[in-house]
């Protein structure tokens, strides 16, 4: 039996029908039934219950964004640093293996090849980078599991929610046992205020940068597909292979859903963090050769963000978020 | 035997001096010799050495002071937050009571009586105040352990800190078999960089206000007593009785020392806060009912800092620190 924390969640949910259509048991735990986050609560349910791996999807990734993180420290610390560690505590001392959904916005930029050398550039939104990008894409590179973290509170800027984030993986590192997940900016069929197409659709304006992004079904599928494999525990990228910009994502938005209305744009980064912003924003390329040497197939960032626009839903929660 | 983690800092060299003079064995632990921020290793040192009491000295509180912790995040929350947690599942698991050295910082403020009523009020520097305490000083009151602290991540403005030490607090209530030991502006005849008075005596201008403040050695032998008598383990306010503004210590200070400089002041909070200074200070008056009630004895805090004045020591440490 699969214990799932967070089941309600975005990302949650999605484990929940992963998990029902591969017909593995499990248990969607909800803090009213079972208050997980205190330590003798969780490890006496594990010595009982005896789940033979336990997914934390339970997080606070801030509402309606992000930026609610920056004022929301307890709550952001709470979801992001503290129940990880009681979870990750509870798990050693019962020797229960299991996976944690982290992200992959404690970084920032990606790699560039300069007379032979791969150098960090941190701003992918120059103009610059675009040219690059068409000319010699050979020289851009994403950042992989070995690479240190550029944005978190040990390499600030950050944003609050980075450093949460960023300080949790490198509490969980230290021990053994435990998948590393590292989501990007998720995104799917279903409109949903936390999908990242419903976002591009929804705000007045927009950013324009470079981004690895998720596929949140492919996402969970291959955290799964991981634990399945017994692949080693440690660190993995999860994003849809290749990395879009999102001029390139609205374009697609604009042809396959047939839509006539203009999308604009900020100026750049000062008219975007002028706009009442409160997060540093980060953007980044991922690679993902750990987790596809691992045997776990992701399609590419195009093919699953065309196939999620072909199968676009609108639904009402678009009102009610 | 005792375990003491942060033997070295200021108030860990104060628990050595305190173990000492009581003939309590203990052993201090440094990170050197035993990862104890690790939570297995700490779980295998308990279970084989068995102390029968672990004490937490251990913490990150900025140097040169609480400005750094607003930068120095990831070091902050490590050593104020997933430390003590770390420890709490450790003591849990292994059933070792154990005590660990919080503040009061998360505080700000006092209470004063209003028509009938007690109020929070969290500007003690205010003139109005000072003519309150001369005449009324019956409608004066600080906080006490069952008062919300205030000056936290859940209730900002506060300083990144405070924020840190009140999100451990929270987190270690949720447990048993731990005493949590509120330290404020910790004092003593030693002249050190951490000493309220020499910080006095070294800062070129000083704010205006009024606190309680704990004895360094009047604050371990206290920590140790509770243990001791076996009180109730939960949350105490560890400071001398009573309060004191910075003028009174200042004047203390030129009257025992025999100074004759002159002292400045900030004329406000604009100018202290315009003056480089980063982290919101606290300043707040605690009650200490419930240590004095569990038995401890605590001199009052005037009495405090004239011993402490009248044993002056400056050391060579000024130059260094």
């Amino acid at each position: 039996m699969i214990a799932l924390l967070g089941a309600s969640g975005y990302i949650g949910s999605a484990f929940v029908e992963a998990l029902e259509e591969r017909g593995w048991a499990f248990a969607a735990l909800s803090r009213a039934q079972l208050d997980y986050a205190r330590f003798p609560v969780l490890v006496e349910y594990l010595r009982q219950q005896k789940p033979s791996f336990l997914i934390n999807a339970a997080g606070f990734s801030g509402k309606p964004n992000v930026d609610a993180c920056e004022v929301a420290r307890a709550e952001t610390l709470d979801g992001n640093v503290l129940l990880p560690l009681t979870i990750a505590h509870a798990c050693e001392i019962t020797r229960t293996p299991w996976g944690h959904v982290s992200s992959g916005c404690i970084y920032n930029g990606a790699k560039l090849l300069r007379e032979g050398r791969w150098e960090v550039e941190t701003d992918l939104a120059r103009p610059g980078f675009q040219k690059l990008r068409r000319e010699h894409p050979e020289r851009i590179c994403g950042f992989n599991e070995t690479d240190c973290p550029n944005f978190t509170f040990r390499r600030p800027p950050c944003s609050f929610y980075s450093g949460s984030k960023g300080l949790a993986e490198e509490a969980l590192s230290k021990g053994n046992g435990c998948y590393i997940w590292r989501l990007r900016m998720p995104f799917d069929e279903r409109d949903n205020a936390r999908n990242y197409l419903t976002k591009l659709q929804r705000y007045a304006k927009l950013y324009e940068s470079i981004n690895s992004i998720s596929h949140r079904g492919d996402f969970v599928r291959a955290c799964l597909e991981l634990w399945e494999r017994r692949a080693p525990f440690g660190i993995y990228n999860v994003t849809n292979p290749g990395y879009v910009s999102t001029r390139e994502v609205v374009q697609e938005i604009q042809r396959v859903l047939s839509l006539d209305r203009e999308f604009a744009f900020f100026s750049g980064d000062a008219e975007f963090y002028n706009s009442g912003t409160r997060a540093i924003r980060s953007n980044c390329i991922l690679e993902v050769d750990k987790l596809l040497g691992a045997g776990v197939r992701m399609r590419p960032v195009t093919e699953a963000l065309t196939d999620s626009l072909k199968r676009w839903q609108a639904t009402a929660e678009l009102c009610v978020a």
